[in-house]
């Protein structure tokens, strides 16, 4: 029924080219107008052809087993990607580096005091779910990149232990100093919380699962619904990513075989002190032995009894221990050859390794990448012809730190930044509603797909569908999305596979998939994320596998057929101005937000409201933050706007004339906005406009070197970020004056 | 220490008042300059005698046993209360009242299905706390004036079951009716919610306490700590008291032993379904029982589980049956007679009932008020007068439904309305910050009172004191607590003995007490809100009941002493236009949501958004609301506004000169403000400013004629009451102008 439908779209748009309808073909940017009906008839070809069906059979085999860099199902998957892709007529390699990727050899969390309790740390095998029980193959519950380490200590309760919780235990006069600390999971991502508990002078660090962010209280627990169960724990990387990701022993470069090494000790991205993961379950009874202050109201979780934060009387003994060898890892790159510019190229890519079964993460994600493939395999056979050329990446050691992709980047930087169009990334799938990140010079192109794109539980457009529900949950934007032909898409932080491509080398990237109706995320790196759990829980019928596909590889087939690349900045200029002013209101909000403590330290407020039952130090005063100068870069904002604006008239006049001069301009322009120098005190990161934030790790900080300058107090290097970001801005709009000359020769 | 702190201070100032020192006493409003020096000395003197020790004393005697209407105990108390009065020398009398006060005969909850569960309905006596093993003489845990009934239905979870709720569960497609609905405790006055669930089809009603908002979240529970322990139960009245309070048998009407009075089954303020309150230890089999949709995330409590709405599987057989008997209340009524104006009242109030053994509620606020009156009766015998007739009232039955109160008020309804000059209120007291709502006439003058009333803890003044807590805590509070002169105090809703006065006779009226600094409230209404609770976790040095004392008896003095009713209208028109600014917000914002949800139904955004594996209702359009007249309004509180500055010139014109003319209408000012036929649906209350809400119970709905037509959509009656409450106005602007005349003769 559905393949009908589709081959009826077909087929009537083949009529209305053929005998030019009343009703003309849409427009697409970068494409004449005959070349826009040709490419739309292709387009509706290749989302005819992803099959659900398909998706559930290559996602069974692929969560077969655990699958994590250096198991033999890791190796396992790859070869049999690549056959697969051999098979529908592609070209498919895979690059092999080499990793170091710690394993774990000991694990240990005890409680001495008051009471001893010894933490297990291991996820039950449940009957109900057949893959959970491959316990000699699974990865146990661990934090990759912890350091080694044996400590004792009494223990303390930091919240989620990102900054701000650091700033309330300093209100409270508590110090972590030569403690334990033990934070919830949420607030950031999890490798800052035993970045801070080391910096703030803790011996060691665990992360749990709190039922109320993860656990019953989102819903019901696993196998009888989606959430955590108690008993349920988060893997993961802990790798300082925010200053590299990657192989932490090859900074810079592929972690080839002959690649130099740094020595252990000098890698700079393994945590300072040592810290594991856990269940609730494994929590509860270290929380609860904990004394001192009852937690602040916001700290508090949903297990039963009052969150103290202590420090003790509970007395913790942990001991982490790992096998630091190097593992193979294997990245399969599928390579479909341009015909007309095979120096340009799209890029799309998903990892295939798991932190175990992982059918959610990034199973779900690498099928639909798979059924892209063999479509466009399809098209081939049928005489389409891409212009660009395609790559087609399923990444290896992306859970323990982005590795196969950066390595692999690094490794082919020369040639990428020369020849790459863009990366369109995924990481898994679920159902519901669009969500979009990336590029915001790419931000109207990615509008253009998503139009084109039907949701098949409503039949509207993926695009309407997103629009729909901002209007419904997000009342402060609902005048933007009522007003706007355009789906604004959010800033890249960091998490997966594109990190290296838009942040290291200034490739534009795209991040996409689908979520939001079902609950989801009991399973996060988990032995539970397996087949069983997907297919009860999440896309259960595959049919958002089959939209992933359908609106990556529509994107993909667009930016390899056009003309002129269709990127457009006026919404980029747009929406950096849009940071300036965010940027500007912090500063601002800062500034009061210090006068006013100055103000209410001068009025009494403290002694006047301080409880001497519960006395805490009062505040001292801070120096007031100085006006800093915007200037340069609202000057090189301003010059930015023109260049666009004479862009987009150069677009509009050129009509129909092709220009490869401009494309390959137009491919640098994300490269331009990029630094050599990179971002202080982790150059790895060149970006100038998105960064991961140093302390939120997954979370986006824009225009990074001036926000995080003055997140963190520091005006001079703010200012000096501030002329250099400008620079920045000005070699964009050089670029964009050239790419509009060269529309108009 | 403290003691010869105060006589220092009482010596410096005598010294000021005869030597005419460099520094003038501080004038007080409606005093000459001699005579504020005099009533300065007096109330410097009142301040020295509250003493903590007696008070703790007072405090052991009252809460040795649990003394609700109709207990031994309680008629054993208002004797002693008397006793302790007629030997300071003062004019005590008990004024007994017949009124219907149900108890329980039996009460049963329990679950059949899916598993079988007997709820306790009891809190176990502590071997820690002595009183809590006093069970014969304990009302057991129960809802007053719930009406008997035996019912057996599927279970629903409703969150706090304030209308709000009701519209979610309208949005889920949920429906109440044939159910026995499950509330937490919160988010209105309790009997808000049989009320609600039967108005919604419900056949019966529990609430119970969740540990979220009253037990192990908010801190460690009794009797390690202050919060409310599993097995603790909120017992309560469920009486309609926004319909009338009192005695449901006598609305309007004095319970006196040959009152005309309506048959049982013609009380309007018994609830129409039977209900009973619960422990969260006795709540949770049920809750966890729940089947359905999960509750959304805003109505999930602490429970370790998902919470479900429901309806069933649990399956609830509950069954209420009182005892309709009625029984003996005993006010003590303290006079002390006015040396120049008998005829004009000042009266001073604090229930002594309890549920149960009652060391916080009532006993704390009460032994205050009796410490007030021994310290009076001292300066009695030293030599001061006072002008106005003083009365201190110690209510019986205030816990069922305001009963002592409430049925005095009604029998001397003639005498009050003619000689009340205001009434103030406590109910009980703990350690921190003042707590001030009521007649914003007196605004100005409670803070005089609170700028001369030393903080215990920090020495400054007790206004000083809480405005810096709100500068602290409430950033929108911050510029107006940095600002102003005075301390703004709340409206007053209801849930205390001022309600008769203000709400039903216009009688001004200012409640007040102590708190913010220890967490209490965890042995509110149960069995461990005793002598040992209270003297561990609240005002443990009752320092603060002194202030308490010192604080009231302060205002109390100043009104009985002064030549011109301290009166200020300023603050009350200043008041009042706000109220209007907010009514006209919120019928804007209820305007907007409405067209808001009515254009997001014609977009499709409830199509777009639907989930098919949780398919729910579409909302159906609803009609704009059509723009209200508040031109009436606005003319009169303009007119008003007029007389006010007038009668303050006059005020100022007045200089030295007294004028018993003016008292007797500034006494009538708040007469002024109601109106005979009282409230659409509820002629009982008369305040045209203030009312409780007739769905919220507790809190405060400001010009609640106008603001619950609005709310309720009932369009014509709006416009109606903008009207009414116009005139009214207007009558207060025509009082005002006359009292500027009498000053200005």
């Amino acid at each position: 029924m559905r393949h009908l439908t589709a081959l009826l779209l077909v087929f009537s748009l083949c009529v209305q080219a053929a005998g030019q309808a009343a009703e003309p073909v849409r427009p697409l940017r970068g494409y004449k107008a005959d070349a826009a009906a040709t490419e739309r008839q292709w387009e509706e070809k290749f989302r005819a052809l992803p099959d659900p069906a398909n998706m559930r059979e290559y996602m069974q085999r692929l969560s077969a087993r655990p699958h994590h860099v250096g198991s033999a199902y890791d190796e396992d998957n790859a070869e049999w990607l690549a056959a697969k892709f051999k098979l529908w007529g592609l070209d498919a390699k895979i690059e092999v580096f080499d990793v170091l990727f710690p394993t774990p050899k000991e694990r240990l969390v005890e409680m001495l005091e008051p009471v001893r309790f010894k933490a297990k740390l291991e996820e039950p095998a449940l009957a109900v779910d057949p893959t959970s029980g491959q316990k000699e193959k699974q990865l146990p519950v661990y934090h990759a990149y912890s350091k080694d380490g044996e400590v004792t200590a009494p223990l303390i309760f930091v919240n989620y232990g990102v900054p701000a919780d650091y700033e309330e235990l300093l209100r409270m006069g508590i110090s972590v100093q030569g403690k334990i600390v033990i934070a919830k999971y949420g607030g950031s991502w999890r490798g800052i919380k035993p970045k801070l508990a080391a910096e703030h002078g803790a011996l060691g660090c665990i992360i749990y699962s709190d039922p109320k962010e993860d656990g019953f209280v989102q819903g019901d627990v696993y196998p009888n619904g989606a959430a955590r169960p108690s008993f349920g724990a988060q893997r993961g990387s802990v790798m300082d990513m925010p200053v590299y990701p990657g192989d932490p022993l090859t900074p810079g470069v592929g972690a080839t075989a002959d690649a130099k090494r740094l020595p252990l000790d000098q890698a700079q991205t393994i945590t300072k002190v040592p810290v594991l993961p856990m269940s609730y379950a494994d929590a509860e009874p270290l929380l609860k032995a904990l004394g001192g202050e009852v937690a602040p109201a916001a700290w508090r979780g949903a297990l039963p009894f009052t969150y103290h934060v202590g420090p003790g009387p509970a007395k913790v003994h942990m001991k982490v221990v790992s096998n630091w060898d190097r593992k193979p890892l294997y990245n399969v790159i599928v390579r479909i050859p341009g015909a007309v510019y095979p120096d340009e190229w799209v890029l799309r890519g998903n990892h295939h390794d798991a932190w175990v079964n992982g059918a959610e993460d990034p199973v779900s994600g690498a099928v639909a990448l798979m059924e892209e493939g063999r479509a466009l395999a399809e098209l081939l056979k049928q005489g389409w012809k891409p212009k660009r050329t395609i790559i087609l990446c399923f990444w290896d050691g992306e859970e323990p730190g982005l590795l196969g992709s950066t390595e692999w980047v690094e490794t082919h930087a020369a040639e990428l930044t020369a020849k790459a169009v863009a990366y369109i990334n995924s990481d898994g799938n679920s159902r519901g509603y669009i969500g979009l990140g990336g590029s915001h010079s790419l931000e109207n192109f990615m509008s253009e797909v998503t139009r084109d794109i039907e949701d098949p539980e409503t039949k509207m457009t993926v695009m309407k569908r997103r629009q729909l529900l901002d209007i419904r949950t997000m009342p402060d934007k609902r005048a933007e999305a009522r007003s706007r032909a355009d789906l604004r898409i959010g800033a890249l932080g960091s998490g997966s596979d594109y990190t290296a491509f838009i942040d290291h080398l200034g490739v534009a990237s795209i991040n996409l998939g689908f979520g939001g109706e079902d609950l989801g995320g009991g399973q996060y790196h988990s032995i539970y994320d397996d087949f069983y759990y997907y297919t009860h829980f999440l896309d259960t019928t595959f049919v958002y596998g089959r939209t992933l596909a359908q609106t990556a590889g529509t994107a993909v087939m667009r930016l390899a057929d056009a003309e002129v690349l269709p990127f457009q900045f006026s919404n980029f200029i747009e929406t950096v101005k849009g940071y300036e002013t965010e940027i500007k209101q912090a500063a601002a909000k800062q500034r009061s937000e210090i006068e006013e403590q100055n103000r209410e330290i001068d009025e009494g407020v403290f002694v006047g409201t301080l409880d001497p039952k519960k006395p805490v130090p009062a505040p001292s005063k801070e120096p007031v933050p100085p006006f800093l100068n915007f200037a340069p870069l609202d000057n090189a904002l301003d010059l930015l706007g023109r260049s666009v604006e004479k862009y987009e008239k150069s677009v509009a006049a050129a009509g129909d004339k092709a220009s490869p001069a401009v494309n390959a301009r137009l491919i640098q322009s994300e490269r331009k906005l990029t630094e050599d120098a990179g971002l202080p005190n982790r150059p790895w990161f060149r970006h100038t406009i998105y960064a991961p934030g140093f302390y939120t790790g997954y979370g986006v900080k824009t225009i990074p070197g001036v926000r995080e300058a003055i997140e963190q107090k520091r005006w001079a290097e703010a200012d000096a970020q501030i002329l250099r970001v400008s620079r920045v801005l000005e070699g964009e709009a050089d670029l964009l004056e050239k790419a509009a000359a060269d529309l108009t020769k």
